[in-house]
């Protein structure tokens, strides 16, 4: 049976009429696909808004009824896309996650999906029925509903694909593709016909928001080719692949920036073993999250650790490092979030020498002061001056030459 | 194991703050009872809102799908109560209709509650946990989740405490019990401590909203007291239970007027067989439901029907009656919704007689007059002018000592 899987995201599915819109589309599919599972997020706001329900009556909700409670909001969007396509004459049926066999284990809200029974489903196919699975949930060894973490959506489908075999999962979002950079920062950003996975892992955890970085990760494993579209426009997307031959052709695939980092920089602490490691172990245990670091050896002798935090992070950061950087007597703590982090992407870096010195190059010749540098091997980051990011984003498009693709 | 059954309605939980409510009272009921389970219905207008947005996609939804939609109102509500019991620091769960064991069958949006298998809820009252059940929703044979009509959280209620052996069912509602009329338009009306199955049925069917009749005709058949009584405060309520001795003491519990009803009169239809046949048939045809008919014998020897029905349907009967009115060659129809319709109610009646005579001589001497009569064993019905329902209503009350009870 050849499956062709579809997802439509929050926004795709927002409002009775862009579900109906969604209906037409995947009616129109039907016509030449006999056999089509739709994968459905909740409609819009509406996972936020059961989340502040429960906010209401507890600050620390019970995790099991918590799942319970907010994949509800995929029940009502699968059920009401199942009702449009019928309204469309197109038989169809909507199937929870524990309906369609999606088994789960591990932590309610964040459990992993471990299997799927695709019984149901494949019967439901055999029918006729275009079968709409609620994402975002399944069903875990004592028979309760779990949800698989937010964005977890995108994860349901390239699950489903995998399991039916299909081998292109779509997904359906309110971009039309994955670009070089941000189109809305840099005017000849340019939309790429194709990216790895390893790339667009990069670029996921960068904070592109199209893909969930996990359903990458999934679909790398199990070689499921992800198609990113609009679901508002009929031009074909990104397809999301193993990297081919592709990357001789071009050794950076995207640039992006972050602007929601902040700086941090504990100056002169005694070089001993340890320091580094205990510091990081006391950020790690407040649960902020540390991006980027760097120690230097300052001049008098002392050491110097800089390193970046989310924005969101900040204030728990500055109380953790200033306890620390007091009992370690170190002569002071500086905190600077007027910086941005930005950061060119491409498999083709690994086989291309001097890309990074082209990076470094071009910032120096244009006055852009670098801060830290982290590598990966398909990926480059800069942290700079906040005032100079949206320069240094164009600078380096251009350089790399990304608004030719 | 000795097990307390309550149920709370959607205005109980309307709210995050009465659902925090709720939970006080059941917290502390758990102090001294070991094994409760809670039905609810779904949160205020959850339900209706849920229609809505059905109605948004489809004039017609598919059943299932609509079931599917409309019954994760009270998945919401659980889910939450059992939250907020938690936070309290009672041990509590949610479990769906499908979870706790409610096997339906029959047609989606009404099907009947064919079975529970207790199993799941026994296991979790075992653990010590407060069991908070999703009222109006179970399984079918197909594995999908189906509704059992309007007002079924209160049926599903019942069904439960009859299934785990409870022997009452407590019936948390915005009134504090079963009332000798409605207390809005008679201010003497006196909350019955008890009042038996047969005339808590004609008293729903006459249009009292406390209970679902098929919750009352569910009770009787297994024996289940009905404990109806208020969940903003703590007072005694009513109890619906087996017509016991008190029937003796009261010919009448209760007087009841229903206004929303009209009457069509066909005037000078010829008096052959099958003409009230063809009539009400085609009535039926029409989905219109007829409640009270008379039949009298004209002057001029033709016949005139008189028959009420809901003003609801009274659009649809005036179609109906009118074609038919004109096959028949009726020299006309009439409509009129100026009506009332004022019934009293009780079993005592069946043994004490003249309770029908009072009824009609205290409308009589007050010049009140009577257009269309109907009985049955434990009710009476009278069809007056609309204008003379209030002061019918209270006349009634007094001379029946219902302000005594």
């Amino acid at each position: 049976m050849n499956i062709t899987v579809q997802k439509f995201g929050g926004t795709s599915v927002g409002t009775p009429e862009r579900i109906k819109a969604v209906a037409d589309r995947v009616s129109e599919l039907k016509k030449t696909t006999p056999h089509i599972v739709v994968v459905v997020s909740a409609m819009g706001d509406t996972t936020d808004e059961l989340i502040a329900l429960s906010h209401r009556i507890s600050e620390t909700p019970n995790p099991r009824e918590y799942d319970a409670l907010i994949s509800t909001g995929e029940n009502i969007s699968a059920a009401l896309l199942a009702m449009a396509l019928q309204n469309l004459g197109v038989l169809a049926i909507s199937l929870t996650g524990p309906q369609a066999g999606v088994a789960t284990s591990g932590h309610y809200g964040r459990s992993k999906i471990v299997d799927v029974d695709t019984k149901r489903i494949l019967h439901e196919l055999s029918l006729g029925n275009v079968v709409v699975v609620t994402g975002f949930q399944g069903i875990n060894d004592a028979l309760d509903v779990t949800t698989i973490g937010r964005g977890g959506s995108d994860t349901s489908a390239v699950v489903l694909a995998a399991a039916l075999g299909a081998g292109v999962c779509e997904i359906f979002t309110d971009v039309d593709g994955v670009y070089t950079t941000d189109p809305r920062k840099v005017k000849s950003a340019s939309k790429l016909s194709e990216i790895s996975y390893e790339e667009m892992l990069e670029l996921a955890s960068l904070g592109a928001k199209v893909l969930h970085p996990r359903a990458v990760e999934c679909a790398k494993e199990n070689g499921i080719v992800i198609h990113v579209r609009s679901s508002f426009d009929r031009v074909e997307g990104t397809l999301v692949k193993e990297a081919a031959a592709m990357e001789v052709n071009r050794p950076v695939t995207g640039v992006t920036m972050n602007e929601d980092e902040a700086q941090i920089s504990i100056l002169n602490i005694p070089d001993s073993p340890g320091v580094a490691g205990q510091i990081f172990s006391e950020l790690a245990d407040a649960a902020v999250n540390v991006d980027m670091i760097i120690q230097t050896v300052q001049e008098n002798g002392f050491n110097k650790i800089s390193f970046t935090v989310s924005v969101d992070d900040l204030q728990q950061a500055k109380t953790v490092t200033s306890n620390v950087g007091a009992r370690l007597k170190a002569s002071g703590v500086q905190f600077d979030d007027a910086i941005a982090k930005i950061s060119i992407v491409g498999v083709g870096m690994m086989s291309k020498p001097g890309v990074a010195a082209k990076f470094f190059k071009t910032l120096g010749d244009n006055g852009i002061n670098i801060r830290m540098i982290s590598t990966s091997e398909i990926k480059v980051s800069c942290v700079i001056d906040k005032a100079d990011g949206p320069r240094a984003l164009e600078l380096l498009h251009a350089v790399f030459e990304l608004d030719r693709l």
